[in-house]
């Protein structure tokens, strides 16, 4: 089988690879379709190189079918169709103790701190597996990361039928939240920048404007007859996102920090005090949200197939970044894993 | 009777004025002390001067009997011994109509948009009055005010038994949170830079550090073995106390934002991220927040003696602010009304 080996320096190399045998308690996945994401493009450029070792493979939002099955693992079997959830918690600080594994103090990210799916054969501990229905196909299951992302971010922010809820950035985890909002009776009002996105949102039947063209406040209030937002979605991870998150939300309205800032930006606290906001930070996800997005997926109600841009095969990898980073026409772009 | 009127220009001039007569739903109030607060110093530097008729009164924590009561007045008369909520929301915006009256979007606080309690007679809307109790003495009641703010805080930030909580900021507010914390079982660490105030605290029964001391972030982290603190209050109003409040809390902590801040400051969003932390406004107080401080001060627990520096007649206003703006060894400073 064949890997995409990052190198650093925005450099991959697909090369044959040796399969590592699943150890006790492991599964050895056929890796069908890879998702590239945001953290993969950042890993791209460079960032979070001190938890790398070279050369690394990346992804992390996959769907495949078991290959082999280790000592001690119970209830899976070669053939069956899964997707992972790529974390290994510590289980032993003081998070995991709290019943937060997700958000570990020690937490290895698997397609970062561990080998990723970038690659034909993949093996991974069985916990992190979740089944995929035959109802799903291998591009759809490969979604299911990014939705459960989005299944965990609205269930932070506690998106409740008939509220009214904005979501600032539209790629694709703004989509999904924006979908998956929707998905729960709320009204959603999605601001961003990019026309293209602006316009592939619409016709999903979101309501996306672009807020440089002003009045974002005012349009909120109308829709609310003056309050203000119940719940706004921070996923630009820009400072007019910053900026914009505390002037939207009613009184007592809820913030949900869903994007990576690199950098601290300012936020207006006094908003904070004036409005009696509440601000919840959201990471990744839970068990629980991989199988709310594994049903939402499987209801054929997400129309995931507008979501995947582009289909590529391994060894285009390096000019897959470059369309992401340009940032144009894009929402998900998959790679073919499966040799 | 007399009042202080501010004249602007950090002036105050005592002079006669005529009383308020009590209109319908009015009571009038021999005010016995006033505390003086830090919004009044902002009014007295200049702050929110747009808000101000002058020449202004201001003041609005109190303690009195009342004068006389206006028409339509039930459940009060002449006699009665009495505090102000003093806040007067509209009944009619988006926040009155989802029942958070107290951050109505077009409040008017009494003191600042209204005339306050630095005079010798002061007609309040009867909605605004809480009854002391014969235990409470005048001196005791003027500190209500200031405690319902700590209880709405603690309220605020779900503050259980047995919890860790770090108070950043030790004036009044900041004291009065920390007691209120330890009223409801937390444990309390207490960040100030005052070495006036540390030392106060420290003999109030508060742990207390000095955080430019170094070693604030270690320290939190030694007393929750690794877990970091489950409530951080902000109170400071500072750049550094924004960095802090991130800093310190647990996966899924809260930090509660009860200071005022003039200018955005740089926060930390990728904390919020990282451990889901999550952040709540606190602004002014509900009804049930003066009956829980009314019951609180009663309750003979709060060493509020220690709390009130010093008692002033009315003429010594200015000098009162003086010494409150050098901010060395003041802690509360009430002003005597009764003439």
């Amino acid at each position: 089988m064949r890997a995409a080996l990052f190198e650093g320096n925005q450099t991959f190399r697909v090369a044959p690879c040796v399969p590592v045998e699943p150890g006790p308690g492991q599964v050895q996945i056929h890796v069908e379709y890879c998702g590239l994401c945001g953290t993969d493009l950042h890993l791209f450029h460079g960032a979070m190189a001190n938890r790398l070792t070279l050369p690394h493979v990346m992804g992390h939002e996959m769907s495949g079918a078991i290959a082999a099955v280790g000592w001690g693992v119970v209830g899976y079997q070669p053939g069956d169709r899964v997707t992972v959830r790529p974390l290994e918690p510590c289980g032993k600080c003081p998070a995991c103790r709290a019943g937060h594994s997700h958000i570990c103090h020690n937490l290895k990210f698997i397609g970062v701190d561990r080998p990723g799916a970038l690659q034909g054969l993949w093996t991974v501990p069985a916990h992190t597996l979740h089944r995929l229905p035959a109802s799903l196909s291998f591009k759809q299951g490969a979604m299911v990361e990014p939705i459960a992302v989005a299944c965990h971010d609205v269930r932070m922010g506690e998106v409740r039928a008939g509220e009214e809820v904005v979501v600032i950035g539209g790629g694709p985890i703004g989509v999904l939240i924006a979908l998956a909002a929707l998905g729960r009776g709320a009204r959603v009002l999605m601001a961003e920048v990019n026309p293209f996105r602006v316009q592939l949102a619409r016709e999903l039947g979101i309501d996306a404007v672009n807020p440089n063209e002003g009045g974002l406040a005012a349009l909120v209030n109308d829709r609310t007859g003056g309050s203000g937002a119940d719940v706004v979605f921070e996923v630009s991870g820009s400072a007019a996102g910053a900026e914009m998150m505390t002037a939207l939300p009613r009184t007592r309205g809820r913030i949900v920090v869903v994007a990576i800032y690199a950098e601290a930006p300012k936020v207006d606290l006094f908003r904070f005090f004036w409005r009696e906001l509440r601000l919840f930070g959201a990471r990744v996800y839970e068990a629980e949200d991989f199988e709310m997005a594994i049903g939402l997926a499987a209801s054929g109600r997400l129309p995931l197939d507008r979501l995947i841009t582009d289909v590529v095969p391994l060894d285009r990898m390096d000019d897959a970044m470059r369309r992401m980073a340009a940032g144009g026409n894009v929402m998900k772009i998959l790679v073919s894993c499966a040799e």
